[in-house]
């Protein structure tokens, strides 16, 4: 196939996003190399990417463990130093949770190609991570569906667009009551009508939180105003993004709902790399797209999102970090569906906002929310 | 604004693109400068242009009328002079049928931006026209909404594609029966649902001799093979066109149907400019897409026109000469509208190929087309 072999380190190998990227890798040998793995649980499916990858340097959380691994070739890294080392090229971040925050920041400073699935990241400190981005010469290549839409429409172009249309599911609850929404279970909330994610994910995607973060992530990623980034429900979920530019002229990137393509093609960019395993639209079966306007007033997470990301400074942090906590009391039953809204509600209420915070302010931001979160929803007191 | 000030030529300047030609132009006066102007009827409306347009050189079609003009600053050329001269950076052509070709060829000859709406040029010589532009370092820049659409889905893009879907309205008889379109009458055929466009076209549009036409030209601007070219049916005409990758990822431009976007991005690329006569996508007002196959026994008119471009040779510029007079019996009256695809049937059918041809065997072959057509249609022997 001839062209560059990348070097590349997985970061949160054993989730959803890590484990297509090595179907992608799989798929094209000749054109990536694991040079790193990381993972935070899921020894078994670690240990099998090890022996099957062969990765210079890997990192398991659990430190008992990590001896047990280190018997081999390998070497053991802080997922930290996997992201900054010199062997490294480009570092995907698909590490769950606040827990890409510091690894991100690690791969930017170093100048990287990140290849970025975490969305806390840039909620939390999308200026600081950009900022540092910029100086380090480090490129933040987007791998959610949406944004990856967006920067393939981009693609080429000379001038910034006027507005970007963000499409959404709608999620399995598109169309519900209020009333509906109060009574829905843990089992119809992670079925999701067109993506197959993880299940933090589904439950953003339900209450449209998921939307109101990659609002915010489009906001530091594409250094576009809060005013300029719509999201419009498309249920059918081909049309992945669309951008619209300063002559009215509107680019859509459209596919299958499939993650390997977004992930696939920030590995390979600027190249394509013909995939015989991504599918192909086929456009005998595609009748009809359809469009319409989000519910902010039935789904209250994602006008309190893009509401946290015009404030900036702490309120992202404090959106995402009770945002966490609620979806796992939801998850454990201990919440209703519609708790999830008003706990963070009342986080962003109750906040006082740090202005020009730095990493520490934003971690405690982040802390706070969590513990206020918990106290609200089972009265217990974690301070 | 800022930004050079384009020379422009546009031959065809009282017909539907010439008029929204200028209409961007009075909308931009700070980047386009109208040098030539070409028209090859309306008097009227030409003197108005000139009077407002003020161009160094201009052309009209009756030698009379063309001393009258001359009293003023004005120089009259033909309008291949206006296309080579070297004041002029971009020519327009906006020329109608295959008058358009021989100023087409003096531009590419000339090396000059080609922003190109008469669709016959390349339809009956795309091969010449596209050797001499690469020969001379012409861009053949195309104003047709799909070719346009699959231009800028191209842009920065460094593969060329593995499909492209050119969509189509459908015209106004999409879903008619082969017996309801039988009895169609001129009225009827000349009401197009979405576009707004001349009476040549609106008509090839109702047979989808249009979508054949654009096939062919899409052969030679994108260099793909016609099995990599598809025709989609997309009745709301907001899809202006799709282009697929390697990856398996799909563009495309959107925007209502209107030319004066396809025709402003092709005189300021790669700029893109705001005007604010420019429509744009109000998705509050859009709720649905759809998309269907184009019937092919319904409306043989794209068949065979994708048929005479995978032929080549003469055999395109027969289609375009027996349609074009087929059209015009159609208009006064003289045969039904599906006529129309018969009497190219059988012109391409009764045609002696001529291989390898040169632009006399090309114009040869139109014009015993034309003949052949006028023939079959009234008994007339016009030989």
């Amino acid at each position: 196939m001839g062209g560059i072999v990348k070097q590349l380190a997985v970061l949160g190998s054993t989730g959803s996003i890590g484990q297509q990227t090595l179907q992608v890798v799989r798929a094209l040998p000749d054109r990536f190399h694991i040079v790193g793995l990381a993972a935070g649980k899921n020894l078994e499916l670690l240990t099998k990417q090890v022996n099957e990858f062969r990765p210079r340097f890997i990192y398991y959380q659990d430190r008992e463990t990590r001896v047990r691994l280190t018997n081999g070739e390998y070497e053991f890294l802080s997922p930290e130093d996997i992201a900054r080392h010199p062997q490294v090229d480009t570092v995907v971040i698909a590490t769950p949770g606040k827990s890409g925050l510091s690894p991100t920041l690690a791969a930017v400073k170093a100048g990287k190609r990140v290849a970025l699935a975490n969305k806390e990241s840039l909620v939390m400190a999308g200026e600081i991570i950009t900022d540092e981005a910029n100086l380090n010469g480090a490129q933040i290549l987007p791998i959610d569906s949406e944004h990856s839409a967006i920067w393939q429409c981009l693609r080429g172009e000379m001038q910034p667009p006027v507005q970007i249309m963000l499409t959404a599911s709608g999620g399995p609850f598109l169309h519900y009551s209020p009333a509906q929404l109060n009574k829905v279970t843990i089992d119809q909330a992670l079925k999701h009508p067109s993506w197959q994610m993880g299940r933090k994910v589904t439950i953003d995607s339900a209450t449209l939180m998921n939307k109101g973060l990659e609002v915010i992530e489009a906001h530091w990623l594409f250094n576009l105003p809060f005013e300029d980034i719509k999201v419009l429900i498309h249920p059918q979920s081909i049309i992945h993004s669309m951008v619209e530019f300063a002559d009215g002229s509107t680019k859509a990137q459209l596919g299958y709902p499939d993650m390997r393509l977004p992930i696939q093609y920030a590995l390979s960019y600027p190249e394509r790399l013909a995939n015989p395993q991504l599918p192909r639209l086929d456009w005998s079966r595609i009748n009809s797209l359809t469009f319409e306007s989000p519910d902010l007033d039935t789904f209250p997470c994602l006008r309190l999102a893009i509401e946290a990301g015009r404030k900036g400074e702490t309120y992202p942090a404090v959106l995402g970090g009770a945002d966490e906590v609620a979806v796992e009391l939801f998850l454990s039953q201990r919440i209703k569906f519609t708790d999830i809204a008003h706990l963070v509600e009342q986080a962003l209420e109750q906040h006082q906002v740090i202005a020009y915070p730095n990493l520490e302010g934003i971690l405690a931001a982040d802390a706070w929310a969590r513990r206020k979160v918990t106290e609200l929803a089972t009265g217990d007191n974690p301070w």
